[in-house]
């Protein structure tokens, strides 16, 4: 069924486990990396075998790309599969995998470098015909700002080239304001970013976060498995997703799903990816592409029935795509609830710690991915995300009353977790008829109302 | 979407929280009933209320139908639902449910009653044109039973026309063979059943047992949702379950639920009811019909979606099914492994007590249905069946791979469970290829390989 026998488990927590599991329904055999902190986890008591990589910080553990590849080596295996974060994403990560025989995971490094880099994922998107948010080349004055924003339409946001992650942003709604604002956002890019570009984006009034699921293989084929809702999210971490997209009109659904398969296809693309599109109305434009599985796959293996990361171990052994693009059809509808141990009522304040009780939700149509067992730590030094709980129901209405029966039977005792929050947020009119966009949790989270 | 209110949910274990889990979904108060043994149990702390009934015993709680019916009253409740096993196939517990001017989850105590005796239910299949074991009238004389045995074909069963359960069963494979065996099986149900009445069958050869399942609501719609594979079995009781049924023929798969739904619109079936079938080679014929929800009933809600709890208290409460029959598909393959507090070591004998640790699977196509959390404990009182763990996959290859990742995951410490038995059963080349009948699991137990 697939071409590889060993596989290097180069991540930790749920995601972890869940390759371990894909590799284990595979017949694979599945070697764990661990730091010290990690020694008794989940993710390496199920697997097959664990190489230790170091202290506790992820900078002398799951981020030490030469730690990384040499514990590969080591356990003598085929190939090594990044998860999400950590070394996911890194080119020179993949290439050291590449380097050293090994097959990564995932695309090769030189896509990872492209649609890692914001010119040259908008540059492949048009090259596929694929609208990217309106936008200007970098502006070298104040006045070519003012003409570039007249072609664009106000309102625009100004943003600096060298920025990321929201920092460097900034909005304005006239040629009057664009000309402070251009000023001001060439001084404060120069002094936080080292380069004073800057250049022009349309803004977008609400869009939502609409992303869509594509598989590659090494044989050519590339075929889309629908789309995901992610415009929950507080400070551009997503807390909520579900597929399929609520009020989604059916021609913008296939458009954008074509859209996704056009793009990876122009890349060549092999594995599976996840491309992200601002969706406005019946307008929508792409703005990136992650290279790796998304922690929110579990809702399109529900709606689907695949398993995307079995798919991604088929596709690295050279198979080709288990199913072709006509019977990837999508059934129902599933919501994912992220449990982060964080304490919403102290602004998400990380919260490790033990955990001394445990009841996990189950019965029909419900999904744990977690790799935390009663008696278990949250660790303080990574991600927070500690538990995936998803939910699928023949209709939306169902699988939200699933949502609410299932989080009203999640406990975890010792810490603070998210789970309150989700309950909360089931009963918001927007979440409940689906209307929220990329704006409503944090308008929510700061409104005063109770959070 | 339902006429119903409040609801008595009046069993215990896994089956009863996943009554609740149903109400809860629907926007139905569940009020649970427990024993004292059960005062802290996961059925009733997560149920809406609780009444007390009485002592551990089953017969002075489960099964005490006034109690049941009083705190059904006391609670306020519109409906009953009964379970399975207890009080779920008493006429007189449906009886008085309804003089109490209750609803009962189910068909009419006249219904059960029909059903549950041995020859109606044979004369209702006959005028629904379902086959069923040829056989004959209680024979009157040695003579007449060789005569009745030429027209069935031999080799015959003998059976009590009072037994059951198994009991007062014997084999004959000739006339000469016949002649003995009536005249001991007359003498022997004279003294145990207090009638000497016997009757013949065919000796099938190792048929299947195969399931299907059925829904009727209130204005005549009759559906099927498909078959269960349930010949694993010991002592009659069904140990692992699958559905769609390996190796059965399209033509035989269509007939058979065809026969269930002309069956149950025969006696104007309103419910969940299952349809059981002895099904060899392309002949299957009619053994009975249980008149409520079954342990197994996940298998078939994973490969049609459909939430038959649901569905039965949409149906009490007067709706119409949620589905028609063209909108039921099956979908994939799902395994269903019954955990129980036996100990097959020692010959299934039920081990009773505390649960020190436990870790459930989780992740991709998993299902857990228990009531049992770390901490709690097994009472000696009542049906070792502590968990349910079902498994999903698109091919039952990958469904059995799943299996056994998850039953490899699955950790009950305190007390010996069969969960064991089930990894060494995924092991077995007959359940593997699908062609296991109703003999081989007892042959495989008694046959002194490693059990």
């Amino acid at each position: 069924m697939t071409g590889l026998r060993k596989v290097l488990v180069a991540n930790r927590g749920e995601i972890a486990l869940r390759v371990v599991r894909a590799c284990r329904e595979l017949g694979i055999r599945a070697v764990a990396v661990y730091s010290d902190a990690d020694a008794q986890a989940a993710h390496v008591r199920l697997a097959d075998d664990a190489v230790h990589l170091g202290k506790s910080a992820a900078s002398k553990s799951y981020l030490d790309e030469e730690k990384v590849v040499e514990a590969a080596r080591s356990a003598g295996v085929d190939a090594v599969h990044p998860g999400y974060g950590f070394l996911s994403e890194r080119p020179s990560f993949a290439a050291a995998v590449e380097e050293a025989g090994l097959t990564f995971v995932g695309p090769s490094s030189s896509t990872i470098s492209t649609m890692g880099d914001k010119a040259a994922a908008r540059a492949v998107a048009r090259r596929a015909g694929v609208p990217v948010v309106p936008g200007s080349d970098e502006v070298a004055s104040v006045d070519d700002a003012v003409t570039a924003a007249e072609e664009i339409g106000y309102p625009v946001l100004v943003k600096a080239s060298a920025g990321g992650g929201g920092r460097g942003i900034r909005p304005a709604a006239s040629a009057d304001e664009l000309r402070t604002v251009v000023a001001e956002a060439q001084r404060e890019a120069a002094s936080a970013f080292g380069s004073d570009a800057v250049y022009l984006e349309r803004a977008l009034q609400g869009p939502k976060h609409v992303e869509v699921q594509v598989l590659g293989d090494t044989h050519g084929n590339v075929v889309h498995c629908f789309e995901r809702e992610c415009s929950l999210q507080r400070r551009r971490q997503k807390i909520l997703e579900e597929a399929p997209a609520p009020g989604l009109d059916p021609s913008v659904r296939s458009a954008l799903c074509d859209a996704a398969v056009r793009l990876a296809s122009e890349v060549g693309y092999v594995g599976a990816g996840t491309v992200e599109f601002l969706v406005e109305g019946s307008e929508f434009f792409f703005i990136e592409m992650n290279t790796r599985i998304q922690v929110e796959h579990p809702i399109t293996e529900w709606v689907t029935g695949l398993d995307l990361v079995a798919e991604q171990l088929r596709i690295a052994g050279g198979s080709p795509l288990s199913v072709g693009q006509d019977e990837i059809v999508s059934r129902g509808a599933s919501i994912e609830f992220r449990v982060n141990a964080e304490d919403p009522d102290q602004d998400f304040l990380p919260s490790p710690g033990d955990v001394t009780g445990l009841e996990l939700p189950g019965g029909p149509g419900v999904r744990v991915d977690t790799a935390l067992m009663a008696g278990d730590a949250v660790p303080p030094f990574y991600d927070s995300l500690v538990a995936k709980l998803s939910v699928w129901a023949p209709t939306r209405e169902q699988a939200l009353a699933r949502g609410r029966r299932a989080l009203a039977e999640y406990r975890v005792e010792g810490l603070p977790t998210t789970i309150g929050l989700h309950r909360r947020l089931l009963d918001e009119p927007a979440v409940v008829d689906g209307t929220y966009d990329i704006t409503t949790l944090e308008t929510w989270l700061g409104s005063g109302s109770d959070p």
